[in-house]
């Protein structure tokens, strides 16, 4: 009998900045290839001048006539933002239900140029058979309309990916996790288990969306002036209990913010947002109403500078200023790295005489995310074979793969992945088999570059010490200095400490120059020994380090 | 009858970075002024390349012939932190308890040269009359042994200022909080009560330092191999009660870390840490003593990267490395802005094998400030006539306004104030009469400068979009280009889409220098039009904003 070594099905998650799988991540079956997500983060702090981070997609281009389409989760930027420029390179169909449709093709009509999207919409329940593989939708909450899991059946195996989610059994719209799809699965016997850890830290469970209804609603009963209230725009069902409250308490909502305009629009055309009547006012209503009949709707949930809630609590909004007795709600946390600029917002609001009420205040924000109960309840429900957590940074991967294991699942059957690990499935077996480089690729306006490309490392010391610039023209055959010694710096030192800094490094210079006077002269080694010396010489006087780059012209 | 203007008391706040009065303060009555604290701030991610702040003292160097002396609540950098740069402009005396003068002592032998300190002890009871004023030390509990209040007399009436301060009625090291003192002084009656705001979001009570031990006496008795802990050096208290559980559980302790080491020796041998018999080990005890009997006291509670565990998290300490079956504790709190860095710490800590406890997984650490119902205490026991909320943020101070206000305080005899404003008061009044400027100085290596001044704006710009240098030589006479076009480019773009965009950049200038030939050549005009150009030319083409520097050179 001939030996046949049967196909192994890989899982590669992608993305590169630590949140392990949560931008992309692909399987792979003898020569078929599906993209689950596709989408961006943003920098951290020590990523000056770059506007978005997308996943390296060599891995992808390199095999683009193996994949049979890109299958998205959700709408969320970190899940969608990339496709704008992967689609521009690589011609695949993609697969989205109706919202994530939606704001995709937004995206793309305003990044997009050029690309001929074939979107494909789906429902819960949809099955898609791409090659060897079969791509079921089922539903899940989370902070975002039409979120959705996925069950990849293989000829290895049935994997589930839980998407991001939450178990919310009262769902503010849509429907809630599939509990009885994903049981049926388990009876059956699912090889894998792909689940959100991002909160996985948290223990318990997390609070129904429904619960903020309860907050505004008292802080709307309270407040003997107008209410402020900002949230997430893709939010729509915080957007939704807003609107009802509002109506409840015979407020009308004035909507202000681009991004939270267009959400509403969408999400209402699509029948995701059910307005009350009458419950829009518009900026001309706002001076003709009573304070106490007044919500404005606001984007800046994230202390964003151009954002409506940030105009406001900086006097610059067109339209409107805090007065005494407006309140103010931020129905949302910051996502890390905002913090400062969300304190800055609330201190700002707080100055300009409102109230403000937040997260450590009162309940007027649950997040999207399953709590350590529920992802017990979802392994619990899966009963796979196999454990793989996803979407989180280390520390939450380990956490709740160590869950898993409290469970009762075999240590070796548990697997903390980080992006670019190959992970092997057969039917009765998993294992790491090795790396690829996952990388990441900054966009910086239209630059595009790999994240650890000197261009960074550049900015950073540069922002750390500034820079010097040293500018001088000598004789090629003399060595004879034929102009000024011009010395210019750029963020390094103060002007009161500069005069003088500055002539004792151009005598430095003239004395360096002068020692190496011979011919011909050699540009490049008169511009190194000049940069050396200045480089210790500024040291010496300032112990910082700043950029030194030394131009000698030589005619 | 004549008429007599009599004095006010005059209250300012210094510091300048929102935390208001958390680092310095002033207070002057007829001609005499007393400091309290002079701190540091650490800065923020907007503020590359600074070491510290420091309160910009101007405002002191003018009056300095009329400040009596720096009266300090306690060691932390917070109010410490800036005497070294301070006392090397201003000759005046010191007050402090014991631990604070040691650290401060230290603080100078290593930066301080040149400095002759008067640095004057002081204990709780003790009182230090300078000119109108007499201020009394009062012990109040917080992260750091030997913290305290102060209570001054004016002519005008008294002033009670908390500290940092909680309410813990079993301390772990010191005497608690003196509740006895404040009603004694209440019931005599108080002018004004400066009260320290830092978790004024915070309902409840602030639990007490001890319960960290039962914490940690559950994890030694669970952990099968050694335990790891980090915390804030100078946070005695938790070092104490690390020690005391170890011996307990018949664990060794091995201290590593240069700020550990130090704390821990000027602790002891001030008497505020009391070792038990033989707890301590040496390096070469680690690889004799089963690693159920091993812990290790390191520093690295904030992710800072040369210190202790940060080393052992990346596999870079001289004698430890992690192995399987490690537990790490992280008994601190990120303090804002630390976040990331201690993210980082963790993840590799558990990628290297650990198990990490830290904040959100159990009760590893307590705050050193009161919550809500402390600071409600506080205002009924001490019943002032004005509050003044310090030591917070503008929200912090806002909602503790509030809780005062709640009590049944009058709105008009509460002040929210900022730094720079002047508070004033009579026997029977107090009202804000104006503001100075209260600014921040940078410390930048040897470099000082104003928060606001260009240098800091520039490191920004050359952050986020990097530099350009263009440098030719031109004929002074003829316009003509002697020298090469010479393009070279720092933190803008990356090698692969560079060279075309210089090569366009370098004909572009060319044109713009042959359109400009005429004599004689004003090489100011010539620069700036083609910086012009070129930012125009960039943005054009990568949609960024570089730092331009043209240098032509005219002979």
């Amino acid at each position: 009998m001939p030996s046949h070594k049967p196909h192994k099905l890989k899982l590669i998650p992608l993305g590169g900045l630590g949140e392990v799988g949560k931008n992309m991540m692909i399987l792979e079956y003898s020569g078929d290839i599906i993209v689950i997500d596709a989408g961006l983060m943003f920098p951290s702090e020590e990523m000056p001048g770059i506007d978005v981070l997308i996943p390296s997609i060599d891995v992808l281009l390199e095999r683009r006539h193996r994949i049979k389409g890109i299958f998205i989760t959700h709408g969320h930027e970190d899940h969608i933002g990339a496709l704008p420029y992967i689609l521009s390179q690589l011609d695949v169909p993609v697969y989205a239900t109706k919202f994530a449709r939606e704001l995709i093709l937004t995206k793309l009509k305003r990044r997009g140029r050029g690309i001929k999207p074939r979107i494909y919409q789906v429902r819960a329940g949809n099955k898609v058979s791409l090659g060897h593989f079969r791509i079921e939708f089922f539903p899940v909450c989370h902070s975002i309309p039409d979120a959705m899991g996925l069950v990849i059946s293989t000829p290895v195996g049935t994997i589930v990916h839980s998407g991001d989610f939450k178990l919310d059994h009262s769902p503010v719209i849509g429907e809630p996790t599939d509990l009885g799809r994903l049981a049926q699965l388990g009876a059956k016997g699912v090889l894998a288990l792909l689940s959100d850890s991002t909160y996985a830290e948290l223990s318990g469970y997390t609070p129904a969306e429904k619960e903020v209804s309860e907050t505004l609603d008292r802080i709307m009963a309270e407040a003997r002036g107008r209410v402020i209230i900002t949230t997430f725009a893709s939010l729509v069902s915080r957007v939704q209990q807003v609107l009802n409250v509002s109506a409840r308490h015979k407020r009308r909502v004035f909507i202000t913010g681009r991004g939270m305009i267009d959400m509403i629009d969408t999400a209402t055309k699509a029948g995701y947002l059910k307005v009350p009547e009458n419950v829009f006012c518009q900026a001309e209503d706002l001076s003709q109403l009573p304070h106490d009949r007044i919500v404005l709707l606001a984007t800046g949930s994230q202390g964003e500078p151009t954002s409506a809630l940030v105009r406001i609590a900086n006097r610059e909004h067109k339209q409107i200023r805090i007065v005494p007795g407006d309140t103010v709600v931020m129905s949302a946390t910051p996502i890390p790295g905002n913090e400062a600029l969300v304190n800055r917002t609330v201190d700002s609001l707080f100055r300009q005489g409102a109230r403000v009420i937040y997260g450590k205040l009162a309940q007027v924000h649950v997040h999207g995310h399953g709590s350590r109960e529920e992802l017990k309840l979802l392994i619990r429900l899966v009963k796979p074979r196999f454990f793989v957590p996803i979407h989180g940074e280390y520390r939450h991967l380990w956490l709740h793969a160590d869950l898993a294991r409290s469970m009762g699942m075999p240590a070796e059957n548990v697997f903390v992945i980080e992006d670019g690990d190959i992970l092997e499935f057969g039917p009765n077996f998993a294992r790491v088999a090795g790396k690829i480089s996952a990388g990441t690729t900054y966009v910086s306006g239209l630059l595009r570059g790999d994240l650890k490309s000197p261009v960074l490392k550049e900015r950073n010391l540069l922002a750390r010490d500034g820079a010097v610039v040293v500018n001088a023209v000598v004789n090629k055959r003399s060595g004879e200095l034929l102009s000024e010694i011009d010395i210019r710096t750029r963020g390094f030192v103060d002007a009161p400490q500069q005069g003088e800094l500055l002539e004792q490094a151009k005598k430095e210079i003239l004395i360096a120059l002068r020692q190496d006077k011979k011919s011909p002269v050699e540009r490049r080694i008169l511009e190194e020994k000049v940069q050396g010396m200045l480089s210790r010489f500024f040291y010496t006087h300032t112990h910082r380090h700043p950029m030194v780059l030394v131009l000698i012209m030589v005619v």
